[in-house]
Formats: structure tokens, C-alpha cells, sequence
């Protein structure tokens, strides 16, 4: 077998890691705008080489892992290319206009949009690891338009994956996520600077930050190359949970502002709901 | 040695857990408003049993966790009935209004201000662990009002608890703990309630989530009984950071509105900074 990583960081190199494991005869070649990538997953046993365009002709497995916006432009270049047994795997954060942009593409039946709901606030081929996607969600958008054979082959993959399956509508996906994942991030990235902003003149002030502080504004150490294209292309989604969250903190600070501390408490208290749905999550 | 633990919940019972280790002849009593938390406390062997107010004349150490509002009906009260050997920590996240509170108090100097910068996001008799202090940052207000001789046992006790030790004064104390927990709490509240609000017309949202909106949502299964007086005591403080955090939020939702996608990656590429400082955080 051979399998093709299209972009050797964190997603792309920790499938790879596990697709070794899985297929230990598989070659396994990787593809990146930046050469320095390339050569660090060589190092790290990630991928065995680089792919050139003739390995692409003759991969049987694409697992696409870039920034959203250039998935746009690559995957129906890659798609161009394979052949007809090749099954070709995104793995983005949003699906709407990729889905759109492949939708009438000759080889749209090669193409499976799925969405693994894993990672960490690292980045890079060091940010590889394996089992990442162990008991995690993954999410397939119109799973009917990949061919019957190749949508066999992939479920196999990700049951030895060991990640639960979800289909999804793209629209709905995009809009979900937001909440989800797209907000949390804006939220950690927005305390991040409110706290250094404060610290230019206020020294020692990360003296006094405990564990909670580190697990709100852990999300802000995430790539701004991989999140500035997520942003671009789910821009109306992510406003319109910018935009309620903002109306959400603005009426706290009325409830603040009024002293309104039993709405306060009542708001909080709600809130603690939370803890039901997070036991779910790992 | 006569130990009261005032407020058995996570603080509380987790000092009076690291206390009895630390000195295993020592009766532990408990106060609390609740009698089903003494009453757990005991079955857990937090505490030995209730505290009377005889109890209190003879207790050589007292440690206040209790809400902060309530800390300062408490504090005084406890400090009129102890011993003059006996030493009073209060472990509130607030430190100003307490202070002012007892600056003419007849036993100032047997009152030790103190706010340990640990925790987790759970609470009650059951929430309390040993060594949760252990690595943690302390920071002591006006150390200078309290008794040379009990300055010495208090440092003593945190010392073997394994903390480090930081002097501030009150009101820097109160206006750096707004940005580095309290907005933290309200952003992950405020987070929390915005998903929830969604979820209500969109089921399975939460099958989405991941990690990463677990780690920013967690602080929002904290306890409303004692976040609501933090922020009531703390009011102006936590009123300009939830200013400044809206503003930077804000500022966001207009470069997004403007697609201003490169600006995007500076304010995130900047807040990158924060992994610089979060390792120094456990």
C-alpha cells in the first residue's frame, strides 16, 4: 500500500504514526510547502521521503491535513491525479465550501470529507503522536458521494483508528463547529492578549496564575497559520457566535455594573450544566 | 495542637487534609453553615468532628475558607474569641475589603492574610485532596500586621505544604487576581452559556466537542456560592478586565467583519507569547 500525508504537522504526522502501525508494509510519503517539515518527519520516522507526482499517480490512500484555505486549491489538483482506486481523505475544520468546490469534480467520488475532532494546541511534525484519535468523534459530511468500496475502506481504517462515527451535513457542520471549537479558540486567544496587554505594566502579575488560568487560555498557544484560514473560510459561522458570546459577557457586566448579584449567581448556576455533557468528553 | 478548619470544602478540607498529615496528634475541628458538609467531612476523616465556641478559645490555628463575603461577618467574630497565641489564615481569593475591615481590630496580629493560588473546579467536602497546595504560588498580604512569632509558624506550616511564597499588597493583589482567575471564570461561564443556549434548538452539538472546548469551558462547573461573592467583593476590579476582555473581543469581531485576515494572524500570532509564560504554570 501506498499512502500519501499531504501536510506533515499534527494531524497529518500523527496519522501517519498510526497508518505504520496499522499497515506496516505501507509506504508511507509525505507532501509540504515547507521543506523543513519534510525533512524533520523523515527524521522523526513520521514519513519515509518525500512524494513527488508520480507517487501521487500511484497512491491507493490521500490523507489531506493543511490549512483550510489550501485544501481549497490541492485536493481536486490531487484528485486530478489519482487513480481510480485512490481514496482521498480531508481532514480540515470546515467542509461547506470545500464540498461545494468538488461537487460537480469527475472524481468527487474518490473524495471523503471527514473531520477528526482531535488534537492539541501544538503544531509541527514534533506535535505528532500516536493514538490521538483514539475514542475520538469524526465527522463525515456526504458520505454518499464517495464510492461505496472507498467508503468501506475508510470505515475500516478509522474502526482500527478506534474513532466513533458521525455524519453530518456540511452546513451543519460548519455552523456547529463554531460553537464547539471555533469560539473556544477566539475566547482563549482574546483572554491571552487582555492578560498580556495588562502585564506590559504590571510585572509579576503570571506569578499569580493557577491551573485554571493555563486550562482557559491553553488554546491560545495554537497556530495562527492553521486557525487564520479557519476563521476565513467559516466567517459567518464564527461571527455569529462572536457576536452572542459578546452579548452574553456584555450582559454579565450589566448584571456587574447593576449589582445584580442573585442574576449573577442564577447565571452561573445554569451554566453548571455544563457539567453534565463535559463528563462525555475526554 | 488545636486545629478549626471555618469552611470545609475544597480549601478547607484539603488544609485540613495536609494538616492532619502534617501533624497527626492534632485535633482537626470543622465550622460550616452546612451541616451535611461537617457531617461528610467526618465520615471522610477530613475533620475529627464540629467545632463549638469553646473550641475556639482554645484553637492554636484557625483557617478561614469560606465565602469572601462572609469572611468578613466571620473573620472578626473568630478573632475576638481566640487565644493570644493563636494564629487566623484566611485563604480567600479577595484581600482589600477584608483588610480594611480589620485594620483597627484589637487581634490584627493574630491574622495572617493569605490566598493560595490552587484549586480545581470542583467543591465540598468530597473536592478536598492532599497536596493540592503542594508547587503552589501563596501570596501573603500585609505580612508586616501580623505577629513576628506567628509569621514564623505560618511560614513554617507552608513551607512543609510545599509553597512558594509571594508579598503583595492588598489592592494589587485584588486587581491582578481580576485578570489572571476572575476574568477566566466569567469568559468560561459566559463561554459555557452561549454553547448551552445553542444546544437548546441544536441537539447533539456536544457530540463536537472536544479537548479543547473541555479545557476553556471547565472553569465553568465551578461553585456559584463561592464565585458570586468574589465577584461582588471584587466588583471593580473584575468590571475593567471584563471592559478591556469585551474590547479585545470586539476589536476581533471588526477585523473579521472587515476581513482583515492578516491582522487575524497578528493578534494571534502575538498571544503565541502566552506559551512562553504557561510553562511555568503545572
Amino acid at each position: 500500500m501506498k499512502i500519501i500525508i499531504t501536510g506533515v504537522g499534527l494531524i497529518g504526522g500523527s496519522f501517519a504514526r498510526d497508518l505504520r502501525n496499522l499497515f506496516p508494509q505501507a509506504g508511507i510519503l509525505g507532501m509540504d510547502l515547507n521543506p523543513d517539515h519534510l525533512e524533520r518527519s523523515v527524521k522523526l520516522g513520521v514519513i519515509d521521503g518525500e512524494a513527488g507526482p508520480e507517487d501521487v499517480a500511484m497512491a491507493d490512500l490521500v490523507i489531506i491535513a493543511i490549512p483550510v484555505d489550501a485544501a481549497i486549491k490541492v485536493v481536486p489538483e490531487i484528485l486530478e491525479k489519482v487513480k481510480d482506486e485512490c481514496l482521498v481523505i480531508d481532514t480540515g475544520s470546515t467542509k461547506f465550501r470545500l464540498c461545494e468546490s468538488l461537487k460537480d469534480h469527475s472524481k468527487r467520488r474518490n473524495f471523503l470529507a471527514a473531520h477528526p475532532i482531535a488534537g492539541t494546541e501544538y503544531s509541527g511534525p514534533e506535535a505528532a503522536v500516536t493514538h490521538l484519535y483514539q475514542n475520538k468523534t469524526l465527522i463525515i459530511c456526504e458520505v454518499e458521494k464517495t464510492a461505496f468500496k472507498l467508503q468501506e475502506r475508510a470505515f475500516e481504517i478509522f474502526r482500527q483508528l478506534g474513532m466513533r462515527i458521525r455524519y453530518m451535513d456540511t452546513r451543519a457542520h460548519d455552523k456547529h463547529i463554531a460553537y464547539v471549537s471555533h469560539l473556544s479558540h477566539i475566547s482563549s486567544f482574546m483572554l491571552g492578549k487582555t492578560v498580556l496587554e495588562k502585564e506590559k505594566n504590571e510585572r509579576d502579575i503570571f506569578d499569580m496564575a493557577g491551573s485554571g488560568f493555563a486550562s482557559t487560555v491553553r488554546l491560545a498557544k495554537s497556530s495562527p497559520a492553521m486557525w487564520t484560514p479557519i476563521f476565513k473560510e467559516n466567517r459567518e459561522n464564527v461571527l455569529e457566535t462572536l457576536t452572542e458570546y459578546i452579548a452574553n459577557l456584555s450582559h454579565f457586566q450589566q448584571l456587574l455594573e447593576q449589582n445584580n448579584f442573585e442574576e449573577i449567581y442564577g447565571e452561573m448556576e445554569r451554566t453548571n450544566y455544563i457539567k453534565t455533557i463535559l463528563k462525555g468528553i475526554n
